[in-house]
């Protein structure tokens, strides 16, 4: 059974429904969907409260110069704000809060997804890159010196605020998750280039790289939410898997799409000497190890063009390292769906099972 | 009257001694020395803890890889904590305080001091030095890429530790340092190499680049040691003071230096295009600024070399530059010794005055 099929069973399988009858079954069904829209329109108003404190966050200091130019150009780069988000439908699980204190979660959504932008001016200055999401990076716009400050400067303010704003419960697990986050990228560093990388390596880099944010997005919003601790940590897990799946969507998105589609060339890890989950499980067999490492060697040259990315999917392809790493997506998509099924009965949890259902969608070519 | 007279003047001088005879002025001095020693002693012990947090700080991950190297290299780059030593000369100023509360204190010190570190790594990815104090920089030894997320490492371990050891207090003060660290070093960039930079951008950059985090070290210090609001503000007008006495020396060493003093080459700034207080007191004089702005431009171009050099420390010295800005360096020195003087009588305010007096010297060559 693929994913999709189970996602959409899960979601209209409730634990009760063998006891119930059909009509009673089809009520508590449009119930669920009207509690869902109610959810997902009480997020989207909150959501604008996250825009308008990213602003307040990213404002001019007035001190002249390209500074403030940095700052608006990263307010103006409307992103997913998926961050946010996942923080604010977890903090759905928490008592029923007043709205000093969802303005507090927007607060502390608006905080997440600062640290997201941060790591990727950083992140930017370290890949060379020229463009996000279509426009053009800090580092490249405003050389990659602008682009260092312009990073820490995002990350003196969250300070700031973590402490002006009284989150003490919650201010070390984002020290936490940047920590990790700088382990994951200065993994990747160290295993860029080298033919030798493990599975267990990858996913300790895509920890750091990505399931720590998201990790930090679901237990902020709990723990601030004021949720049981049990709650907290299925939330916890939640995010963590959440952001393993993601990761992994994103590398199997690079290695596929033929397209320029999120704005990155194919297979741009590869010709970064970067090597992905397919990559990696491929080489799990002798015959594709040792011609994917030819490949990876015409990377280096600069050497690897349109015909040698259509020889590494086939390659990959054919030694099922494609399958095995769709099928370890799926794997984390289901630890988050276990998790949710888990969780008190929600509204928000139909959302997060639609997210995940559209998260995990990989409309691969190959 | 110059600057060593006069500190040396005032701290013999107290309010009193015109209506003390001589006799009671010489025991005075001699308790006053007594004092100072045991403070000293005091000091010394601390520092020793201040070091070993910052190990504690400085771990290894365990995350294999270069990381771990990163760390036990700054560490090993024994600079002379002066940020700490700040910190726990201020504090002495607060409550009578028991061990446990010193030992807070020196792991805050450690904290001011991780700050610098960071700020030291990220400076040299931008200013692309090769070497500080005679070793090799991060970014130098292992590429600018692996110094960016060793700079941001250091500075979530600071973060983590501000909540998880309860500075709630400071916590905020730390993030409005490192926002005026970044705005000073975005400033000074923004300036590098333009000839019409005016003496308050000067010194609205070294605010950032040196002042702020000698604000931070003296007011935190203050704040969490108990004293009262008007001490605080009297230990952070010291520790600005202090600052921009510190830099402005800092750029008259870089100016007049014939060696490799302090592990830089002479002029190191006006190579780089940064205009420092000698050189922006000169242009006022339009004949001097004429010749300057060639010398500039031929910096721009790479021709200047040690004849420029030379013609360029006359023409600052014949148009009293250097005069003006060792004058100005001690105005801030006399303002930070008239913070020391309206503090409460403490045995550490002798340490204090032997520190403003040790930095305030500048063995001018030209």
């Amino acid at each position: 059974m693929g994913m999709s099929a189970r996602l959409s069973n899960m979601s209209t399988q409730g634990r009760y429904c063998l006891f119930q009858d059909y009509s009673t079954m089809q009520t508590k069904r449009k119930a669920g969907e009207l509690m869902r829209r109610y959810e997902e329109k009480e997020l989207q108003q909150e959501m604008e409260l996250v825009e308008k404190y990213l602003s307040e966050y990213l404002r001019d200091p007035g001190y002249g110069g390209a500074v403030g130019n940095i700052l608006r150009d990263m307010e103006n780069s409307k992103g997913k704000r998926l961050r946010p988000r996942l923080l604010l439908m977890a903090s759905r699980y928490g008592k029923d809060l007043d709205p000093a204190v969802r303005e507090r979660l927007c607060r502390l959504g608006a905080l997440v997804e600062l640290v997201h932008m941060a790591s990727l001016i950083h992140d930017d200055i370290v890949d060379d890159a020229p463009l996000r999401r279509g426009l053009p990076t800090t580092q490249s716009k405003y050389g990659k010196d602008m682009a260092v400050y312009a990073g820490d400067l995002i990350l003196s303010r969250i300070v700031q605020s973590l402490f002006r704003d009284g989150f003490y419960q919650v201010g070390a697990l984002f020290g936490d998750a940047v920590e990790s986050m700088c382990l994951g990228e200065l993994g990747q560093m160290e295993c860029r280039g080298r033919d030798d990388v493990t599975v267990e390596q990858y996913l300790r880099n895509i920890y750091g790289k990505t399931a720590a944010l998201c990790r930090l997005a679901c237990l902020a919003g709990a723990v601030e939410s004021g949720c049981s601790e049990e709650v907290q940590a299925q939330l916890e897990q939640l995010g963590i898997n959440f952001g393993y799946m993601f990761q992994i969507r994103d590398d199997l998105l690079d290695f596929i799409s033929d397209t320029e589609e999120e704005g990155k060339l194919t297979q741009m890890d590869f010709r970064e000497g970067i090597l992905t989950l397919p990559v990696l499980y491929a080489m799990q067999d002798q015959q594709a190890r040792k011609r994917i490492t030819g490949l990876l060697q015409a990377a280096r040259e600069g050497a690897f063009g349109a015909d040698q990315a259509r020889d590494l999917k086939t390659i990959v392809a054919a030694s099922g390292g494609l399958a095995k790493a769709a099928a370890d997506m799926e794997m984390y998509a289901e630890r988050a769906l276990q998790a949710i099924e888990t969780l008190p009965d929600h509204g928000v949890s139909a959302v997060f099972r639609e997210l995940l259902q559209a998260k995990c969608k990989v409309s691969a070519a190959g």
